[in-house]
């Protein structure tokens, strides 16, 4: 797509600076961005490359448009506004073809809306509904009772497993499994057997769910991932786990059964949180934090020891274990100094 | 299914207290139940919610019984009666039609029993062998040489390479792969060359593997999996590998290869284990457990620091970083004690 | 395939020692080959075996020998040596037939070189380009303008998504999905939008991808993963980071966002690296390393506390959590012993 600079630039409510006429055909870094390609300053450090980008234009704020000798579009938030504009450059492309292609297997009793696209080599089962716009991309297998909201998008090789229910507009990458059974066993006679996972998963609206991500159907109740929550990759959440609105998770998070994680969290990249905990709303964890217990006060909470040379490593370790006795040492020592005379 | 609870009482070897033809239809929780539920009480925490459940009766110890005004069953262990009625109640549905679905592809000389159903878009490879009763759901891939036991169940997606023997009754959930090779390269003239993995998995009788799991086929040997384990969702199983008979596995743990894991042992959610070690029977990591060495005493291990507010944390971080420092400094006290006079 | 001994040893540029015509038929550790195997000591740990291994032949370095009664290949670099031999011993089964399985979807102005194998039930879709002696098994999805290079296998159920370019002689294992959206997402007006993702993935030449592992597209520029590189199972790469040369990395291991990897590099399993950080080349992290900053330094880097028993561990949390207090007891002690008198 090919958009005149003052039209993105009223797209966004920004101010524009330099020329209104200027054709924009595609985004890019400050560092390697064209002629025809708009970038966008958002992170301080990139402020640097504001002299010398070759960009036809800018998006930046207010306090940084006097370093830009060339065009620019001057915004309150430049990289809310650099996603819109990027997204009106890049129209998403339909992942499948309207209709459903001939060679995916459609159960007869299924209600595919006639505006829904479900491409090559899927399976639709029984039951299942599909509302309009829904884009199902090849290799998906949607098993009976699944329903699909208008316009989410499968992209491929997606398991719904029965009766999990995705809300609209949602976004689910390939290798993604929602609704396999939750890990329930119980220990009976030294053999553990399984406890039947009856429940099921309610995926709300806005949601975006990364590649090979895994979320488990409830025991008895459903799993719930509210409206607009965004996950990344190789994320797993067991069963019962219910996430609240506009809470975001980065890859490779682990969150056990029955947790509950409140709204606009967001947490960090290899964090695992314990079953059965309460996480209150506003709460930030950095990556690889481990969280055994419940959080009930907003704000961001850490753990992690970050890593040193190898050598100091066993060292330091060394240290950590002999922490008892450097207290005792210490305690020794003001024993042996309440004795002293002064 | 609607059973009375006569009916179920006699099946879990349970005492009734109540009304003999209650109908039961559904399972739920003490919260939520309603009239025509039956609910358990396993653990103390929601001891509390017994006196006010509208459950139509109420699985409990004899311990409990008189906190319920309603319908009981008594038993020893409520958790495994309940995993026995909700196994009544809700009888696991067929995942796949009895036969062979037209869109799958089998390889002429696999030997599929006339009882096992396979979904549709599969592909069943050479000499591949089926046995009684076993479901293959959509989209499964078992390359040339695989064989799966009687009753067993593969949900969706699951990819077994080739060779891989899979014991009975077994539940493999989707994107689970079974023998991709191991992670086995060395080093010639700065590059990295390709071990042959030429071993393959054996997986047991009444193993459960959960959604996105991956186990790696043997180098020279096999990787072995034992009767009874019980996998949760995206665990890593490194080449060679074995795991003994009722060890249970939570969701993303990952087990470097050559590790022998005992009988009876429990692994925590996003433990790590090292490769080339030895862990006994009977030893329960917590999560995000580090397991570096072997371990020969069976019991309880944990490792990790749960989080603490960020600003706590970094300045957590330079304490430890100090510990060095903090050693050398109670050295020196103490060498100065011993110098001055009593 | 059955090579005569000398034969395997004029193929490794080893000396003979023993029958030159012996028959070798398949490999086997030392423990439990049998006589028509070969065998290896490459880890000093297993020397114990050597005197009483029943293997046919034992490829080793010239300083153990002696140590043989029977047959042996004597090499600088056992290991290297052995994968070799296996390789011979073991050449790739082809993982499909050669030409399109008719159960396959390619689209209609896709490339597909006539020496390419693609096995059933797979998607090809528009523009994507095949070179020649591909192989690619059941159940993968090649989205639009996706290219494969000569040689490479993808083995089952992988999912390449629209404009990825893999290399020469790579190997994708099943489930893996390379080039779904990265987590690019923006707040606005208390929302989470999403950032078009309209970079791509390039994979190198002679690139190993492991089982469930995903590497996402770039935001603006391009996911890079240089040659040689061998990934392992379950690990996730995040937009814009940028692998080098020859570097390995270990299962479930997790890179963030833009951060760059040096090359020659290893990550033990379990590790995270966070964004936006540069490693350098050969840098070694042992497993679970948390890695929050730039490395400039080559090394070996570790972090993380390995188990202990449960109990001991809470004392050893609240320990760590006493630093503080330690610290502030020491300095008291300190300026204490300072007023005392000599």
């Amino acid at each position: 797509m090919v958009w005149t600079l003052s039209a993105l630039a009223a797209r966004v409510d920004g101010r524009l600076v330099g020329v209104a006429d200027l054709p924009i055909k595609t985004v890019g870094t400050l560092q390697h961005a064209g002629a025809d390609a708009i970038s966008f300053l958002a992170n301080s450090k990139y402020r640097k490359f504001l002299k010398t980008t070759q960009a036809g234009a800018v998006i930046v704020k207010a306090e940084d448009v006097d370093m830009i000798s060339g065009n620019a579009i001057v915004v309150d938030d430049p990289y809310v506004a650099y996603a819109c504009i990027a997204a009106l450059l890049y129209p998403p492309t339909k992942i499948a073809r309207s209709g459903i292609h001939p060679s995916t297997v459609v159960d007869s009793d299924a209600e595919v809306d006639p505006t829904a696209a479900i491409g090559p080599q899927c399976y639709i089962g029984a039951n299942v509904k599909i509302a309009a716009d829904v884009q199902i991309g090849p290799g998906c297998v949607l098993e009976h009772d699944v329903s699909v909201g208008a316009g989410s998008v499968l992209v491929a090789n997606v398991t719904l497993c029965r009766g999990v229910k995705i809300g609209e507009r949602a976004k689910i990458h390939p290798g993604v499994v929602i609704g396999a059974d939750g890990f329930g066993i119980a220990l009976h006679q030294g053999q553990w057997i399984n406890v039947p996972q009856v429940g099921s998963v309610q995926i709300g609206s806005d949601v975006d769910i990364g590649a090979n991500t895994t979320i488990d159907r409830g025991a008895i109740e459903d799993t719930i991932i509210g409206n607009g929550v965004k996950l990344d990759n190789q994320i797993q959440i067991g069963h019962n786990v219910t996430i609240d609105e506009h809470t975001v998770i980065a890859g490779c998070v682990g969150i056990a059964g029955s947790t509950h994680v409140g709204k606009h969290c967001a947490i960090g990249g290899g964090a695992g949180l314990a079953g059965h905990i309460e996480i209150c709303d506003g709460v930030q964890f950095t990556g690889m934090s481990m969280v055994t217990k419940s959080i009930s006060q907003p704000g961001s909470y850490s753990s992690g020891i970050p890593v040193e040379p190898t050598q100091d490593w066993h060292k330091s370790v060394i240290r950590y274990r002999q922490l008892e006795k450097l207290q005792a040492r210490v305690k020794a020592l003001e024993a042996l100094l309440a004795e002293k005379p002064n």
